[in-house]
């Protein structure tokens, strides 16, 4: 009873791993409703405050249009123009936008699990947007969501993960939930990138990928995450580890491509194919709206 | 029938020479129907996407100041604290805010031109708010509509553009729509910064345009376009081409200024003539909104 | 009767002194109905330009929840990302906000009294949201609001001020308004920044200060404007000059601990004490909004 009133009071989002499978396809199908045309607002007004301490398109301008279009009202924290520059920590951040009248709060954070000291004390949801290399569940659910709208059913679908596993916020929780779904998942991309996926998950080439796949899952890489320490040059990555015009070529009729998107074109994904009739690169951004509508909505626990 | 589509398809506004005579004269009356207090709204939920590469506060705060009179929710995109950063080029910021749900966008950014690699494949309306050394249609907007207010005929009047007119995104285009509107225009200002303008238009002094002016359109002295070729102080440009306190004194009666602001005062202009009865310059920002709300308004095609 | 005009023509505040003790009590009632749900809105589109010239979260956002609360459109103007960069004058930004359409301007600005070149010739309230080592009315209303909501009765009341007097923008008026309203004021802190308080309030160290307050209203260390004229580490300030724990302890029952934040922990306030039952910090920042809320309506002339 009382784990439950816990819950409630903070129906958040920070990994994957909160939410069950159940929760998960709730999710989808509700992301999936507003994706038809489904209308909701929460009655009441309701303050979002999106605290982003990286730069960010996509993600930042999802989450806004997702809350518009909730009805809620933005209060938009930048970094750089606030008293995080007199040295306010994280904490003290949160816990004034909620003594303002905050409602929940959206937090982009470069470090790791930034949340775990939030979660303790802060009496609204908190719903992750990116933490360090850890996680961002709505890209995972919008991932998710874009290859249910395809496929309908996940069971044997097989999923091929490439490229930049090492700093992925999505790799991971989207390998676990995608083979508990009862699809198989592979990996392919720089060897010494793989950071333990191959000991879970089949390693293919880039070769063998194209023709087992029916999501090539292209992962970004995070070159402000690197430490210098990429050995090879551009061309040389697209060549072995990108997909090139001649790979693409390859690929099962009815394959599709992923990407979570900013491309490095002519890296990750030859510049023609990143809008190619098998790319869902902007599907994706289109369900990163609706996904986020999914987990606003169920932070205010409706 | 097919060119008519493609006009329908996107009804932003690049430059001024998109625009025929007519549809200039229809959007004057718009801009002045919304300063009679005419009211608006699409009817539905809208999304503007504003992206400014460069510092802006009149034509940035004009355009959101005009979005929100007519209902519109605001996507604010600033260079500095998005993907850009990550070197995601301007073509893939737009696509990912139409695919985010923009409906349309005012740019300004620094290169010139840069809505040609944009127009052929992006679907919503593309209004720019400043390209470069380019254009900026709404400027030359809110000009016509302050002139016209004022004498309500072009025909006969008397507009001498003066200074800086190699760097203004406006004065080619203002001189050229002056002209078919069957006004005489003439020019001032440093030789050097003549740009071309000397063997189409008149050029005067200072001393002689005041006499001979009906509306004194001064220029601003884009400073950070210029890469240290100014010879002269701002002391010896305001007594040799700018419009000092002796030179105001002989404009004709009805005489009006004109300046895009901001002003460098002292320089341009005489600090105390910004204000004088004369200056028509905090107009011309009043006007700024409702000709935006003309042009926003008929990018949604209605 | 001209003077009274010209207040009706801007209700602004820029200072403390602007108000009778009687125009406190109406803004501090006004502030608690709204603390009590009241709803209010001026039944037609205001905009209201904020500019913020310094970083600021609380008084930022605190403006932000309490203009949207009253249904107002924002202005959200970045020293920045403006005009400003080209070297515009506030004068003239506020002036170009006023003709785009601002309905009233809340600035915080780094330079004491920048109002006051302002106030002859802009037409619209300017609410002071911290000028330099000036003033910050509101901050000293939600001061006020506080105290009222514990104790009721300013009389007899004893208010120890703690700290940095020297920088504070709330010290002097806050001490001025106390003693009118019956409570007996003493300052706390380092003997150099004092300021001289010590000519018109008696000095107390902490030890004294924490037996004979009922309110320990605790001041921030204005690190950003101090000149490297700090002699003493952060943990001599705390406990020579902060409220440790040990001084905690010896506080009256009923005492309460006030701190504008954002807390230097460990220096000003031990750590533990910031959420401590005591302390009403928190408080402050929920008042802080009703206050705003009181402000604004009145700036409307409502």
């Amino acid at each position: 009873m009382l784990m439950n009133l816990d819950i409630k009071r903070n129906q958040g989002l920070q990994t994957m791993s909160d939410l069950s499978m159940l929760e998960i396809q709730e999710l989808l199908n509700e992301a999936q409703s507003f994706s038809n045309g489904k209308q909701w607002s929460a009655g009441k007004p309701v303050f979002a405050a999106n605290l982003f301490f990286e730069p960010s398109t996509r993600t930042r301008f999802s989450f806004e249009v997702a809350e518009k279009k909730l009805g809620m009202e933005l209060l938009q924290f930048d970094g750089e123009t606030s008293s995080a520059k007199k040295g306010e920590t994280l904490y003290d951040t949160v816990k004034t936008l909620e003594a303002i009248g905050a409602d929940l709060v959206v937090i982009r954070h470069p470090e790791d699990q930034y949340y775990k000291e939030l979660l303790p004390k802060v009496n609204i949801p908190i719903i992750n947007a990116g933490d360090g290399c850890g996680q961002h569940p709505t890209q995972s659910l919008l991932d998710l969501l874009t290859i249910q709208q395809e496929f309908t059913d996940f069971n044997q679908l097989h999923i091929v993960i490439c490229g930049d596993l090492r700093h992925s916020r999505v790799a991971r929780s989207n390998a676990e939930v995608l083979t508990k779904l009862g699809a198989k998942v592979s990996i392919s991309g720089p060897r010494s990138w793989m950071n333990g996926f191959e000991h879970m998950y089949p390693y293919v080439t880039m070769d063998e990928a194209v023709k087992i796949a029916d999501v090539m899952m292209m992962l970004r890489i995070q070159h402000e995450r690197h430490d210098g320490d990429i050995s090879f040059s551009k061309e040389e990555y697209h060549q072995q580890y990108g997909l090139t015009i001649e790979h693409e070529k390859k690929m099962q009729p009815h394959s599709i491509i992923l990407h979570p998107a900013p491309v490095n074109r002519d890296v990750e994904i030859a510049d023609e194919l990143v809008e190619c009739s098998r790319s869902r690169i902007f599907k994706q951004m289109k369900n990163g709206v609706f996904v986020r509508m999914a987990v606003l909505k169920r932070a205010l626990n409706h």
